[in-house]
């Protein structure tokens, strides 16, 4: 593999020193890039981008051509490749986002899941990561992901989207051990998915728990956070001689950062309604903290957008530990100048932060 | 009027001493229970009750006839009436929410909204709140509402619901005069508004800012907060001899509760992902905390509804202070038998956390 030329996000994630905090967004590869629309017309659909290793290398690497300060690439995948595999039968419907064939309801359905090898039932996830690698030619790191055990769980019991979760709620409230048997089954699938796409060349793993915010205090750490657990011990610590940094983020789990800390996990995620500058106090010590601008943020004006950055950063304050980033994925509607003054103004705006 | 037969939940908002834990559900009028669903068809539709005193006064006592045990009354009605009644004519698609006919964009359309008086624009309110109280007859207090100011902007301006309230969030930050100029004349209006409801006989009063959570930290305490403590300044402090409390329901607000608490209300509304005994930590000594069941509880078996009403009014704790209610409103799908174990649970099992 070629020598990794800008390693920024490895070190801050790592809480080592710096010349700028790095960044990267959250969907930076999507439907705001009018190159990804034209990939994605081409492909066909969403899950024609997803399941050709060569067409989720292009789009991957879109935003970086658009973007040079870009200190990360993720892989360009869905969440619900898993379950998917499992046989589901993922369908995206227009507007309504991701739809599942078959749903689990029951301890029959954990039954008749398949078990999954992503070796042989994803090789389109792994050879698209090695397709990114070879094509990044070490430019930036390589991010890998996978939606969490819970997080999953809520589309396969659900069929889909939902406000309020209430069957796959229902179902943690009131068949408890059917729920474990399923998110046992999902982390031990989370592993081996991510655990591949390292060995395939993925430089850091994020963990997206978009639904744990959703649970109770208690709930979530039943239900989503035991889950998370269990994957951070199982990943593969080590690779090309690197560690291979783990970041865990809960969207709306703000409250339970030190929980999450815990883990062992070497970074969290912030969503915007956390003050990154109380997240240091509480849990700095133990993990760096990516995020956290309001991805709704990107529609007010360039200025705008750079005083956002530049209170984060003081928010933040001096030294390493910050990887920046949306609280969230980057919407379709966003201009990509706005999207490329905000990356513009993090490096040049959290230099004075850095004396590496 | 008649004298307060049961004044637990007055009380308890107090942090005063009480025999159990007082009990009411928001939206416990409503959807899930087959009475209101056959007054609401008698209506016609939903603000054909809000807006017929005689009918709000049935539908408001349906949930208090069907489960005695309930420790209040709310006022039945819309957080949208102030809106309406500015002039941008609310109304209902059936599956879709609130709509408004016109929207809030810019400076000329705060300046063009209807400067109202409660007492003129919206006596349908103050007339359902007096029919309520003469219907109540001193069985128990009557919880009269508002929506915070910047839950009824994001609704405005966004001209119905809103995933990510990006038009309104965009206002705040690239026009921050016109929000702060429209969150001004709607802060004056609901002071007017709950002023007009505790003087026709609302003996609380709580403003649910349901969209408050959406915020940054900054964000929040700019946009939202500052003006629930305007509106907590200019409320009407005693009535009928005895103090009204106010409770302030920042749904998504766990992060915050400090900053609320330090408005001077006296309860703070809590959703289910903050847990109880460590937000009484954090302020109980200030406020009453109310709360917080996650809703889709009620989805599970009624032994497990009292296991967690069990565990909540254990975390808590004993002592005055603890008014319990769900995390956010009842949904329509819930059967009224586990609504009836939740609230019967609530009295039975809080005896033994006071000593009164």
């Amino acid at each position: 593999m070629a020598e990794l030329k800008n390693d920024r996000l490895l070190r801050a994630l790592l809480r080592q020193p710096v010349d700028a905090t790095p960044v990267w967004m959250m969907r930076q590869a999507g439907r705001y890039l009018p190159e990804y629309r034209a990939s994605r017309t081409k492909a066909g659909d969403f899950m024609g981008l997803c399941t050709n290793p060569e067409a989720a290398c292009e789009v991957t690497m879109q935003p970086l051509d658009r973007y040079p300060s870009l200190d990360a690439a993720i892989l360009f995948s869905d969440i619900l490749t898993i379950p998917d595999a499992m046989g589901l039968g993922l369908y995206f419907e227009t507007g309504e986002g991701p739809k599942f064939r078959k749903t689990v309801r029951n301890a029959a359905d954990v039954q008749a899941l398949k078990v999954i090898n992503t070796a042989k039932d994803l090789t389109y996830v792994t050879d698209a990561v090695s397709t990114i690698r070879r094509e990044l030619n070490g430019r930036v790191p390589l991010i890998g992901f996978s939606g969490s055990p819970w997080t999953l769980a809520t589309y396969m019991i659900e069929g889909g989207s939902s406000k309020d979760h209430r069957r796959c709620k229902a179902m943690a409230f009131n068949q408890p051990e059917v729920m474990h048997e399923l998110l046992s089954v999902l982390a031990d699938s989370v592993i081996d998915y991510l655990n591949a796409q390292i060995l395939a060349g993925a430089q850091a793993v994020q963990i997206f728990d978009t639904w744990g915010g959703a649970l109770s205090y208690a709930a979530y750490q039943e239900f989503s956070l035991a889950y998370m657990q269990r994957i951070v011990n199982g990943l593969i610590k080590e690779h090309e001689g690197r560690r291979v940094p783990v970041i865990l983020f809960t969207k709306g789990g703000g409250q339970w950062l030190e929980l999450m800390a815990n883990t062992g996990c070497d970074a969290l995620g912030l969503d915007w309604t956390t003050e990154i500058g109380s997240a240091r106090q509480r849990v700095g010590s133990q993990v760096a903290l990516q995020g956290n601008m309001d991805p709704t943020m990107l529609y007010a004006s360039p200025d705008r957008i750079r005083q956002e950055v530049s209170s984060i950063l003081a928010g933040y304050g001096s030294g390493a530990g910050h990887i920046f980033n949306l609280g969230h994925g980057i919407t379709p509607e966003v201009d990509p100048a706005h999207a490329g003054a905000f990356i513009e103004s993090v490096h040049e705006l959290s230099a004075k932060y850095h004396t590496k």
